[in-house]
């Protein structure tokens, strides 16, 4: 007999010898059905693999991240012998999963696989996998393996397995079909029940492009054709919220190949955005106490080797800007801390007048190779929502609580409800390699959780995690199309205090160090931008849409009128312009939609006549006609709506 | 005879041989004993030079730049004649007079003069001038002049006359005094009624570190002892109002070593009353139809090649930023224009969506030589208000009247009431240096002078000061203590729609380019400030300064109520703070007063118990007690005044 401990803590005694599956059953029939894959003792393995000593299991399901891994991984065997079936010839080198399916590299020779070939492969995908092959595992020798490949002359299995150590290498038998592969299968193919060939590719044999070019098949597949229907539509709503494709729609930024790729031009209305997030999140860290500040966007090269940033990124980055006379070095900054922390050397501080907190709209520069750049989402200029907190260790605990409060204030009103946080703490066997005493990590992992704890935050824990200077608090929101983006960072940093020699005067009369904590609730303006635009669709909440109000004079001869009704609509404070186009009223209503302004004013001789507005609701229609003054309450109460107070 | 023409157009016939001063006493006799010096058919000449030819005669006093000239010019011989007297051996060089006074490099030799020195020079300098000596001029052939000089065994003088032209050579004599000089001289040295030796300072000779040092007198004279007394004054209260020592005081912005020198940090109050500046102008751009945006702080060197930048100040300015990897050159943002250039470029126009109005509050960075930097008004990085506006050339003419009127609405809102401004046109004899058609150009200066004129500016043209790229109006202003400040700038440009290959769609339907205009009222936020605060003494206009009212509460018992009071005129949007310190109510006004907070509100018992506030005035003292709503009522009043609607 065996003991097998699972996830829930649960020991029981099985059978030496039972597979993962039978301890599946044994949980319940049900459950068993949808196990598709296990892991034991950490380690991958099959669900029919005889346990053969005691340890820790994890049987997973579709929905599990690693319960998908095995889907896909076990989907590019059979996608490979699919594509083997029309080309014999083919050279398979290998064939991951990946987030959202999966891919196989293959070797054509001469041959072409193009989208029109997609269909056929899928076909015989779904007919080989209704033959409900299991997968197997077994173990071969390495010369065995190798002469199985020179056989077959394919050189990069051969350089694979020469890789190998003997007794380490396994192939995985499924139908008549076998690939060298270390494992972690679902039971048999008959669980896939939906697959799409998405895309092929070029790709370099081991991504070297001194290497041979291979073709990268993409595909993905589900144990329900619903699955399957259901990602391509949020694929296809996906494309339409594309925040380069909306960016460009709404005229809110473009790029310009003059000024340099990865460096957004904000346009006038994607400026007002920006402008108006900024005044949002100003009014709120006000109130929380926060003091701006403005610094430049160089430094000297001096600075960056105090803070350590230079040891660390210098040569990756953007290269030191010279002067034509001194021999000077600056760098274009890559963080605001530096600068904030001779800020706060500018004079020196009782613990009375702790803590302070510097804030900065700044604009970093952050060298990324062009293949990496995408849209606003990896970008090489972007501007931090940043601050600086510099307190007591004693102060650390409120200090905390209160940027979790901000964090959360600025989700709810962007309309994220759907996050989880995630603590990095230090590795617990591991403490010298980070700086700061234990006493004081202590107090800052303490702080993080309690606080994250009270606020009632859907957290995780990841032991080493923290980096090297302290312990942090990372948040991830899921959009509306349940896509996952890491926003907000709440960080304690031990190190740059240190470094910077700052310091306070105790209540002992004594100088002590401050903490440090680095806080970003946006991260940075224009990756923020990009999501909400994909959260959204560019559909923003209304206290923040750069237009809340398009006045549509139905003929030239009421554009009197339509200026009358946006002089008021302005000096109430609402956002409104006029679409004086000599267009059909039916073409400005339509432009009006496609620019996503929530609210559209039509105004023609009855409405003159009557001091009245007919109202639309974007993507609602006709909400009826009211007196410009209740239009105004009306708006506002809708405004108010959108956004509390902090 | 000769005809005399004077500045008025009159001519007047005169005995050949008649001198400037002979005109003069025609003139009248009273005008006569003002003048000091002359010009004749634009040169220099001597009050007593006759004059043998018909010509142009201008006639200065003291109150001409000419005439102070002159003045100090002459004071520069009496200078060199009174040390003389103390150092036989001295080697004189050169003496000009300078913006404020005039200096003398001399080779003392082992000697040295020190401030102790100053009193005993004055002394001397005074004794000589009252002997009424007359400035006389004589030519001397080159022979003698270096003869005279190299028996003094003065190399610099030596060197002088070497340089210049047998007939080009001349003396002046005064009392026993001879030194080489081209002329422009006063009468005689009783005009010299007051004189201070300012300072003295080590300087190379002709400026070359190669050379030998020499020491340099610096000095300042006046005809009336009145004057040099009101001088001394302004130096002192220039000194107290110093935007770096007030900078400092106020704690507005610091700079850092470690940063980088001219790299100002700007503190949360000085950051603060930036916001405010620029919260100010932007509200006032948005009503004259300005769109705001954002561009980054580098751009690729191409888009510098583009715009002409590059090649005209690349080497003198910071040095491109390499990358790591992909061979890309960046430079730091010189300018903003170029950027906004592919703003416009990144979609069509029709000529009814002109004009476009881009403004932005750009920072741009240009290297400057330390020995040149000086606080906030010569530093290497500074953020322009900045602003293009693209239109047709038809529209230029009302979109300079506009641009006028909103300098002239930050000039009046910021107590800048005293400016003139330069009209800058081509040389009309040389037209061929400038770009854009003949058409254009008389378009455009036609509108800078209508638009002058209508505006009832104070102004001087001046030919062939415009760019070569468009004409141009700068302002100058002058400030509390008479100074004058260039600030502001509108600037037409039709090199930059070129370069760019800007356009638009006519109603001819074909494209044609866009005139653009770079303006900048303020110039930049730092320079401006700097003036501001030097204007200002620091007591900025209430509606702008950072804090407007501090409430004193006279112990800690009234602390909450003091809280209260601060939530009311919050709510009120006035900017307020608590003094919450453990200190006597007198300390904290004097401090109040010391940091320029325009109302101070005292709060006690008394107050309490009534709900009422003692109010004070900056610099005024008490004003009465009022109930907190009265006192909102006087203070929103109060901030009103100062600041106008635009």
């Amino acid at each position: 007999m065996i003991k097998i401990t699972l996830p829930d803590g649960s020991i029981k005694e099985f059978q030496k010898g039972s597979t993962p599956m039978d301890v599946a059953k044994n949980i319940s029939e049900g459950f068993a059905r949808n196990v598709i894959s296990a892991e034991f003792n950490k380690k991958v393995v099959e669900t029919s693999t005889p346990l053969t000593e005691n340890g820790s299991l994890i049987l997973y399901t579709f929905n599990d991240i690693e319960g998908k891994k095995a889907f896909w991984h076990s989907s590019a065997h059979v996608l490979a012998q699919a594509i083997t079936s029309f080309y014999p010839n083919v050279k398979l080198t290998i064939g991951p999963a990946i987030d959202n399916g999966f891919y196989y590299d293959l070797d054509l020779g001469e041959d072409v696989i193009s989208e029109k070939d997609f269909q056929d492969i899928e076909k015989k995908f779904l007919e080989l996998a209704r033959g409900k092959h299991e997968f197997k595992m077994r173990e071969v020798s390495k010369a065995d393996a190798l002469a199985k490949y020179k056989k077959e002359k394919n050189q990069y299995k051969v350089e694979l397995i020469e890789n190998l150590t003997d007794g380490d290498i396994t192939f995985c038998d499924h139908s008549d079909f076998t690939d060298l592969c270390r494992g972690g299968h679902i039971p048999n193919t008959g669980i896939i029940k939906a697959v799409k060939v998405m895309s092929v590719a070029g790709a370099y044999w081991r991504g070297d492009e001194k290497n041979n070019q291979l073709t990268r098949v993409y595909g993905i597949s589900f144990p329900k054709q619903k699955l399957l229907t259901e990602y391509l539509e949020l694929l296809e709503e996906a494309k339409k919220r594309d925040h380069r494709k909306l960016g460009k729609e709404l005229e809110l930024f473009a790029f310009s190949s003059k000024v340099g790729q990865g460096l957004p031009l904000w346009l006038p209305k994607g400026a007002a955005l920006r402008d108006r997030l900024e005044q949002f999140l100003k009014a709120a860290q006000k109130k929380a106490g926060y003091e701006m500040v403005i610094t430049p966007h160089i430094g000297q090269k001096e600075l960056y080797v105090t803070s350590g940033h230079y040891e660390k990124y210098g040569e990756d980055s953007f290269q030191p800007i010279h002067t034509p006379k001194e021999g000077e070095e600056f760098l274009l900054k890559p963080m605001n801390c530096p600068h904030h922390c001779e800020i706060y050397n500018h004079k020196p501080y009782s613990y009375k007048e702790l803590p302070k907190r510097f804030a900065e709209f700044g604009t970093v520069y952050r060298y990324e190779q062009s293949g990496e750049l995408h849209g606003l989402t990896r970008v090489r200029g972007f501007t931090q929502d940043d601050a600086h907190i510099f307190c007591t260790p004693d102060q650390l605990d409120k200090e905390f609580k209160d940027v979790i409060d901000l964090v959360l204030y600025v989700f709810k009103s962007l309309s994220f409800d759907n996050f989880t946080a995630q603590v990095s703490l230090r590795d617990p066997n591991n403490k010298e390699k980070y700086i700061g005493s234990d006493e004081n990590w202590e107090k800052a992992e303490n702080a993080i959780i309690n606080a994250t704890k009270e606020k009632g935050l859907d957290y995780v824990v990841e032991y080493g995690e923290a980096a090297f200077y302290g312990p942090k608090l990372d948040f991830m929101v899921k959009d509306a199309l349940g896509r996952s983006w890491q926003l907000g960072t709440i960080q304690v940093d031990y190190n740059l205090p240190e470094r910077f020699d700052l310091n306070y005067k105790g209540s002992d009369n004594q100088l002590h160090r401050p903490v440090m904590i680095h806080r970003a609730p946006f991260g940075s303006m224009e990756r923020f931008i990009a999501v909400l635009l994909e959260h959204t669709g560019g559909k923003f909440p209304l206290w923040l849409t750069p237009e809340q109000v398009i006045i549509l004079p139905i003929s030239e001869k009421y554009q009197i009128y339509a200026e009358k009704v946006l002089n008021l609509l302005e000096n109430s404070e609402i956002r409104a312009l006029v679409d004086d186009r000599n267009e059909k009223t039916g073409r400005k209503i339509r432009d009006a939609e496609l620019n996503k302004i929530p609210f559209m004013i039509i105004v023609g001789e009855q409405e003159e006549e009557n001091g009245t507005v007919s109202v639309r609701k974007q993507g609602e229609g006709d909400i009826g006609t009211l007196t410009t003054n209740e239009f105004i309450s009306f708006i506002k109460k809708e405004i108010n709506s959108t956004l509390e107070q902090f």
